[in-house]
This record gives structure tokens, C-alpha cells and sequence, in this order.
């Protein structure tokens, strides 16, 4: 039975029919009301799902789960948005909001765990075990799939190797500490160092592309951004032993040669039987993971009970 | 049922007889023959674990199951022990030669892997969901129980910390790669670390012992492998989030004041959502956690089938 997913971005929802077979029947994208409170903003939101449902031919109580991905920390059984770093809400019982409006029960997880299961049923981890899914956009995220299942931790944390401290590095990080992955290998962090090298203002994608054009400043917070991601991955692979890394998210996508470059860290650091068998590969839902990975955990858990 | 568990080392050969409740109803600890060629050892291992089993009224074919934990790398579908850096065997049936000597089926796993089941099972994981198990002995090894699952990694790899790449450190490790937690944290390199210093031969409790009462050399040799494990238990947090940390082995003891020095840096570097939660706890079930960990395995391991 088909299933909708729902991820909801600090600018953009973006939404998907999945059948069973994995295939995407109907696929939305809208920018986000981010003016309106928190229950009006979902409104607008559950609108458009019905508007989707609709147009394949299913009013939402019909379709085999509703999952819905949010940007920041989720408690789970409430169905409540706690925090979003992007969004301007608190606390808010997101679930039961849409689905008051959609008439159906919807279940919530984060948006990076939802794209890992994405990526681990029907994208780039597809039949693979032990899968470590990172996305390396504005921030740095990550999510695993171990022995088939979404592995969360004690708090929700798992896998978040964003915040790694780094050796040589002490840049402030929006989490308090200091040196984390995320200062120096996020767009942010990539951004950022430019500027305060030498004042310009260029987008991450701008320095990867100054940087392949020989530009030494770019080059080198590139070279410093790439070195620090391969130190994060060393460390995935040494903990975890994953068979497969998927990259993305926009720095990822930036950078060609970034995961040739990753591999190679991986091989020269990581534990030997662990780096021999892990496969870096790019993520390949690209901007609608989440969305598919809410439509999965919906059907996976509607079907579990 | 009562089942039989043993834990063949490079030195000692540890069993016990398990009760279904986690009581412990015998157990026997014996030098390793390891004189004999393979087959004969551990002929003379089941000898000894027939007579234990004897002693509580038990025929080996009786138990409900036996469990083989062994120093090295298996192949645990076939039963087989491919190489131990403490024994010099190589691609042994190490499973099949015990299950003839016992007339009986056995199981076999990586010690340090039966050691974590063990503690998590009947030790100091207990009812935690997501346990990590740190052994700091002459090496480093880690294991995984994760959800309540033994968690291996896409070739058994998974928690090596023990190779983890440290900043600041160069020193060749027996796995070929340089700077690896093991060869600034484990016993050997305690010891080693002194010896090449001032060319005094300690071990590493005697290191610790003297750092204790203020013996610079043996101080900076503690602190840096305090520190080491400190970044090596700080990586398991950031990417595991466990609930438990259990520290076990002979340089763990050794140091009294060492898990409170790994919960500080723990707190001082961790991710915070996952460094709140962490508890770092001893190890409990001390040298025969193998043992009794393979008793668990094979319990498990025929419960299910």
C-alpha cells in the first residue's frame, strides 16, 4: 500500500508517494510558510499532502502510513518537535497536528535518521547490513542502519560524528565545545574560514570550485575540511565497521573528487579489517531522503503493529 | 538449563557451568597447554571441562549448549579459528575438535566479544540497552551489544577502538599503521613506554603504582594513556551514544583513580546530549566474563533455534 512521507526543512517541505515496490508515484516540493506559527505553518502543510494523496487518487486515512521528518530533537512517542536549530519552534506536538488535519495517524522521527532509512531500504544502502548514511550540508549529520535496523543510541545521538573533536583545530562550535568536525568540514565552517582568511564572502560550493581553480586560500580550507571528514569517516569505520559510508547533502555534491579523497583517508587511517571492506559511495535519494525514509519508517511501523 | 562456557587464552584456559538464572555453579581455571600441537590441547581443554561438568552431574550432550570463546580471529559458521596473536595456531577447527571430544555441539566467538555479551547479559550491562565493553590488558579490545544484540560490523570489526588513530602519537602498532590508542594505552605499551624512556623494566601496574607515588617518568607515561583512552572511550560515546561503558582488564584495575579521570574527559570532550547520559562503570564479571559470556552465546544460540 502506498505511503506518504513528509520532510519538513527550515525552508523547504518536501514530500513523496511511495509504493511498496519503492517507487515514487507523486513528488512535491514547497517552500516553507516559515512566517506563520508553528500549528497554522502545518496546516499548510497537511493541505498540500492532501492535495498529493488526492491527485494519486487516496484521501489519507487510505494510505499505509504517514511519516513525518523534522529537522531537530523529536520525542518520539509524544510526537512532539522539541527543539529545531532552523526553525523557530518549541515544543510543539507536530504529529498530532498533522494529523488532526490529514484525519490519519502520523508517526515522527528526525529528518537524518529518516533519510539513512531511506537510503538503507531504497538508495545507496540498499541490501546492505551495516550502513552509516552522512550528510554533509549547512551542518554535518549522520545516522545508522546496523544489522538492518535504525540504531538510535541512549539519547537519540548515534552517529553523530559532527560533533567529534579534532586534534589542531579550536574553532567554537554552536554545540560549546571547541574543534568539532562540524567547524571546519561543514558549508558553514567551509564558508566561514574564508571570510575570516581573507574577508571574501563565498558560498562552500564557491570555495570548491576557487579552490579546483588553484585559489591557495580556498585550497586550503578545502584540503583542511576534506582532511577533517576523512578523519570523522576513520573514525565511523573504526567503531562501527560498516560495509557502506553513503555521502551527501551540498558539500558532498561540491566536491568531485571529495570521496576519492575520503577512501583514501579511510585507507591510510582506519583499522585494517574494517577499512578493507567498507565501500564510500554517494548518497543517491539526494533532496528527497528524508521524505522517503518518512514513507518507509511510516509503512515499516504501521506494518509492525 | 545449565549451560558450559570456555574461554581458551594464550596463557589460561577459564570454564564455568552457568545456570539459566546467571548463577555461576562451578568453574575451573587451568594453565593452557600450550606445549601440544592444537588438536591435542584442546583435547586435554575438553578433558577438563567433561570432569567439571561431571562434578555437577552433568554429560556434556546434556547441557544446554557450550560455548567456545577464543583469542583471535573466527569464522564462526565453520567453527573455525583462523589466527590468535597469543597462540600459534592457524585455521584450526577449533569448534569441531571440542564437539567430538564432548560428544556435544559447540559455538564459537572472539573472546572479546563473548566477554561483552557476558557483561552485558549477567555483569555490568545489565538491563542497559546499548553497552560497550572496553578490556584494557596487554592490548585494547572493545565489543558491542547494541539494542540488546550483539553488534559485529560488516566483518567483525566493530568497536576496535584499540586502533583508533591518536593526534601527537607515531609509534609503529602491530596491526603496521602508526599512532593507533593501543600503542599509548594498553599494558605492553605502558611498559615499553617506560623502558624506552629510561630503560626500566616495569610492568604496567608496577608504572602505575609508581606514578601514584610521584615518579615523573611513570606519571607522563599514565597521563598520556589516561589521556589516549580518554580520546578512544570519547569516540565509542560520540558514535555509539551507549547507555554503559563497562572498563575491564589489568590495566583498568591497576589504576584506581582511572574511570573517574575517563568520565572527566568524557564530559570535557564529548558530544553533550550523548556525554549526559553515558555511564562509565568497572567491569564486573572480572577474568571469567569470557567464559561466562560464551555460556550465554550458546544459550542464546540454541534457545533460538
Amino acid at each position: 500500500m502506498t505511503g506518504l512521507g513528509i520532510d519538513v526543512g527550515g525552508t523547504t517541505v518536501t514530500m513523496v508517494l511511495l509504493e511498496p515496490d519503492g517507487r515514487v508515484t507523486a513528488a512535491r516540493e514547497e517552500r516553507m510558510p516559515v512566517g506563520l506559527p508553528a500549528p497554522a505553518a502545518l496546516k499548510c502543510v497537511a493541505a498540500t499532502a492532501r492535495v498529493l494523496a488526492a491527485g494519486a487518487g487516496f484521501e489519507p486515512r487510505d494510505l499505509a502510513g504517514i511519516g513525518l521528518a523534522m529537522p531537530g530533537t523529536v520525542d518520539r512517542e509524544r510526537g512532539v518537535l522539541r527543539r529545531a536549530p532552523n526553525l523557530p519552534w518549541r515544543d510543539v506536538p507536530v504529529a498530532a497536528l498533522v494529523a488532526e488535519a490529514l484525519e490519519a495517524p502520523v508517526v515522527v522521527e528526525h529528518d537524518v535518521r529518516m533519510a539513512a532509512l531511506g537510503e538503507a531500504r531504497l538508495g545507496a544502502g540498499r541490501g546492505v547490513a551495516s550502513f552509516a548514511c552522512v550528510t554533509v550540508g549547512t551542518g554535518i549529520g549522520a545516522a545508522v542502519v546496523l544489522d538492518g535496523r535504525l540504531y538510535r543510541g541512549a539519547s537519540d545521538a548515534a552517529g553523530e560524528i559532527g560533533h567529534v573533536p579534532l586534534a589542531h583545530h579550536h574553532d567554537l562550535c554552536g554545540c560549546g565545545r571547541r574543534g568539532c568536525l562540524e567547524t571546519v568540514a561543514s558549508g558553514r565552517a567551509i564558508a566561514d574560514r574564508v571570510r575570516r582568511a581573507d574577508g571574501r564572502l563565498l558560498t562552500a560550493r564557491a570555495v570548491f570550485a576557487a579552490a579546483a581553480a588553484g585559489d591557495p586560500t580556498c585550497a586550503r580550507v578545502v584540503d583542511e575540511a576534506i582532511a577533517a571528514l576523512g578523519r570523522g569517516l576513520t573514525i565511523l569505520v573504526n567503531v562501527l565497521n560498516p560495509e557502506v559510508i553513503a555521502v551527501g547533502g551540498g558539500v558532498a555534491e561540491a566536491g568531485a573528487a571529495l570521496l576519492d579523497r575520503l577512501r583514501a583517508s579511510i585507507r591510510a587511517a582506519a583499522w585494517g579489517p574494517a577499512a578493507e571492506v567498507v565501500r564510500v559511495v554517494p548518497a543517491a535519494l539526494g533532496t528527497r531522503a528524508g521524505a522517503i525514509g518518512a514513507a518507509v519508517f511510516a509503512a515499516e511501523r504501521t506494518s509492525r503493529c
